[in-house]
């Protein structure tokens, strides 16, 4: 039932470590291998003793891999299946976890003719960076989308389903350009704003850098940490799906000028109605398992009895 | 030591039965006496015996109190105050909780001349609403500023600030304008834009609403908790303190262009040196004990090793 027998993980952050540690928890014979392009991550992941055989380069970490993940930043894709060209196992699998899947797909076509490439992206993540930061139950329950072209080999398109499933994900197919659309508004999009609140509420003259983080608890940190997410990855995926992200921004922008004007001219009823509305969508996240149910997502670890009785609204 | 020994909480909602259940938890002496406007709220607050008296009128409420705190949506804090200027006892300090400072300082200023008036509002709150949602430790290490004008009685500040001391708050001092511009960008923009990205993500018409919902881990997810609070609250917020609101909109809508520009050309540079800046300010927040330090929140509770290796990045 194991799909794949030797696995190689190319990129060892956040992600690629908590494959490599998702992979011992749940699928203990299969063989790791893996590569970083900075000695120092290399160095650390071996000292975390995650995956078997800490490669020297790339090249030498896929060989004899019957699937191979890149999980680096999506402008990285196309070096990265540059370097492993020439050595890759006849048949294997070559996927990715990149945010945005078009241009990812595109490049990896470019650069392994021939190849069996399965573009995935699982939809999980946390806001820190390098290989200390990953753990083996971060894919457990959330969604890992496939993007596979329309000729795809059918029994690869499974096989990589199948190593999903048995990581704890839940996988849906999708075809590459709605994959971006989606992502760009689930993901992208509230990235590209929380990075914008933080660097405009820290460049405020009359309202000191200091002052912001004192009262930050008024809402304020929640944008904090999604704006710590990893630079280089953020920059590349804005570059990368930059047709998407741009029709979500002229979207959000409409609204939030529409909103705008309903506060100049003290129209409450259009902030009643669309704060009563937004308030049922976080109800089906919820409900759907996409959130915790605790008030502040659970960040009040003395709360008690609100806890429980928090939910009735 | 305790400062003061009937306090009446007109408003049993979140923020109102949170304080109702500190100074039970903190300050065992202090008699209670507690009113909402709704006959539903009324009877779910005396079922939780979360106060001694749940009067039937807001002017019984405060008959004896030496300390009266207005817990209603800013928008109703002028009628909650006309309600109980006839029956205020003597010497009694009249406070509020409201998120916006120089409207209401107006509003109570006007409807009870003469009365010890001490504006403040404790930053703090979740997602939910109503007297089930309310616990002991909301305020614990959280800020409570105080407004005080500047010719306010010096021994009343200095009890309102014994008080939330006693609450576990840390106190500040600052003037209503200052307080409404600070607020305006680390708790009202970011509630503004949350309810916004949320209308907007559930408008498309090429992305459903259901996948918006599947696969908001991606980031979406933080902004539905956010766009989850009280629609009536936050309606009277954003009218009360429009002045600021609209000027920190309109540095947020500056920078978020700016940021798309550099999508649209291509200037990686730009946003990798925003995102690069904005991590430190999520650092700090931390550092100050506004945020918990775990990665996600503390959301993923299997998580183990992870949860204290994930410092480093």
């Amino acid at each position: 039932m194991v799909p794949f027998a030797t696995i190689a993980v190319i990129g060892l952050g956040l992600i690629g470590s908590s494959i490599a540690r998702a992979v011992r928890a749940s699928l203990p014979g299969v063989a790791l291998r893996g590569f970083d392009a900075s000695d120092d991550v290399r160095a650390r992941a071996a000292g975390l003793d995650l995956i078997d055989v800490v490669a020297g380069t790339a090249a030498e970490a896929v060989s004899g891999a019957d699937l191979v993940i890149l999980c680096v930043p999506v402008g990285a894709m196309a070096s990265a299946a540059h370097a492993i060209a020439g050595s890759l196992a006849p048949g294997a699998v070559v996927s990715d976890v990149g945010s945005s899947k078009a241009g990812v797909a595109a490049s990896l076509r470019e650069a392994l003719p021939g190849a069996t490439i399965i573009p995935a992206h699982p939809v999980a993540g946390t806001e820190n960076s390098g290989p200390e930061a990953g753990f083996a139950t971060l894919f457990r329950g959330r969604w890992c989308i496939l993007t596979p072209d329309e000729d795809a080999d059918a029994a690869a398109v499974q096989r990589l389903s199948d190593f999903w499933s048995a990581l704890g994900a839940k996988v849906e197919l999708m075809d590459a350009p709605h994959h971006d659309l989606v992502l760009a508004v689930t993901s992208h999009l509230p990235h590209l704003i929380a990075f914008t609140i933080v660097g405009t509420a820290s460049d405020l003259e009359r309202v000191t850098e200091s002052e912001v983080i004192k009262y930050s608890a008024g809402g304020f940190r929640d944008f904090t940490r999604i704006a710590a997410s990893n630079p280089v990855m953020w920059r590349d995926i804005f570059l990368a799906n930059k047709g998407a992200v741009l029709q979500m921004l002229q979207r959000f922008s409409e609204d939030l000028f529409h909103l705008q004007r309903a506060i100049r001219h003290d129209d409450g009823d259009t902030l009643f109605d669309l704060f009563t509305r937004t308030r049922e969508i976080r109800r089906s996240v919820i409900e759907q398992g996409q959130d915790v149910a605790k008030a502040d997502f659970g960040r009040h670890p003395e709360e008690e009895a609100g806890a429980e009785a928090g939910t009735r609204r």
